[in-house]
């Protein structure tokens, strides 16, 4: 099947989550809105008012199924690609580590904008210094900890054992962002997750994702996406 | 099969959602960490470093399985106590549904804790008064107005047509908890939702919810949980 993605044409966002799982699994895909006309095409098919019009990107056309929400999208292209187990227990697992990773990036994003998403960071620079303070104090060591312990204890390698599932993937995003927006306070946390880090380490080393890294698909980081490096928040 | 629920005893908090899908379904449960030495048993099962740890309540023990994060629990009962459909579009739908609801709630839980979940109100006054405005001004009206056209669109009285599914029961609870929290701006705001109003009566009128409700298992709303009433945010 040859996929369509919808997402904004600019920024890695929580479109990575999904393009990251396309290329480790070599699917083919369109990443439409990065094409001519194809954010007017998404916008579209939100504003439709039959089907299921998704609240947001990114979503994902697969023949006639329009599937929503980066978790949700996930969950599909798991089963699908083998980057999920099959079996019912293995399959919600993964999902739920998805679930926590989505409830981390929402975090990441509150960091720049804590007084909600419609205001410009510039209008919220104090709150936003505080909030990044009590992310790196508190939420982060949580977050990265619970995930450490879990290559630790299950010592494969990789989230849930000796294979690779999107979770990894996403994890590796995580790490990649985090060294992007707060490159300090990162480089002064990562020695207190070193499984993490050769996760991390071991995603990037895989061919599919190699060549994507190099290619012009990756969007680079910027200032628009959810991770975002503004000098006064990385202290 | 008996299910056991885990979540902080003293609040509905994201455990509502869960604790409404069972009730609907009639399914029989222990709210464990409601009955003696039950949130020790909780902590336990978190701090456990084999199986499927989760990351926080809620979780859900049936059977052989742990099942954590409040809408992967829901995706598991959905299937199997007929509150989704059982085609996989279906599935998917009702749980991007979910999914976005989900990131409502923790808008909601933001804007009484817009400098994050680790201080305390009283610390973030002043911001969380910024961001409940912004709130109401343009996320409340974005969220509720999509799942208002859904109503109206498919003509059936719930979420997704004819039939109710869990996302409904969480709708419900939505409706409720802004209603407990904002009075005023709710009771402003509910003429632009008609239909969700209705979808809510809808839920409240079926038997088992209405016996639940009624019931000592129905924990009150209060300061504690994602819907807080203060009135420095209800202007």
């Amino acid at each position: 099947m040859h996929y369509q993605l919808y997402y904004w044409p600019m920024i890695q966002g929580r479109g990575e989550y999904v393009r990251l799982a396309l290329e480790d699994a070599g699917a083919e895909y369109t990443d439409v809105a990065r094409g001519k006309g194809g954010t007017g095409a998404m916008m579209k098919i939100m504003d439709a008012h039959k089907g299921t019009p998704p609240f947001a990107p990114p979503f994902l056309k697969a023949g006639l199924l329009v599937i929503g929400q980066t978790a949700n999208i996930l969950l599909y292209l798991g089963a699908r690609h083998g980057l999920a187990p099959k079996a019912e227990g293995g399959k919600l697992w993964v999902h739920e580590l998805q679930l926590t990773i989505a409830d981390l990036v929402l975090e990441i994003h509150d960091t720049h904008h804590p007084l909600g998403p419609s205001l410009y960071y510039e209008d919220q620079k104090a709150p936003a210094k505080k909030r990044t303070e009590e992310f790196w104090k508190s939420r982060v060591p949580k977050y990265l900890g619970y995930f450490e312990d879990l290559v630790r204890a299950n010592g494969g390698g990789f989230v849930t054992g000796r294979r690779l599932t999107y979770a990894d993937l996403s994890l590796f995003q995580i790490v990649e962002g985090l060294r992007y927006a707060f490159p300090k306070r990162m480089a002064a946390f990562e020695k207190k997750v070193p499984r993490l880090i050769a996760l991390r380490d071991r995603v990037a080393e895989r061919p599919n994702i190699k060549t994507y890294l190099a290619s012009e698909r990756r969007i680079p980081f910027n200032e628009e996406g959810i991770f975002r490096r503004y000098k006064a928040l990385d202290l």
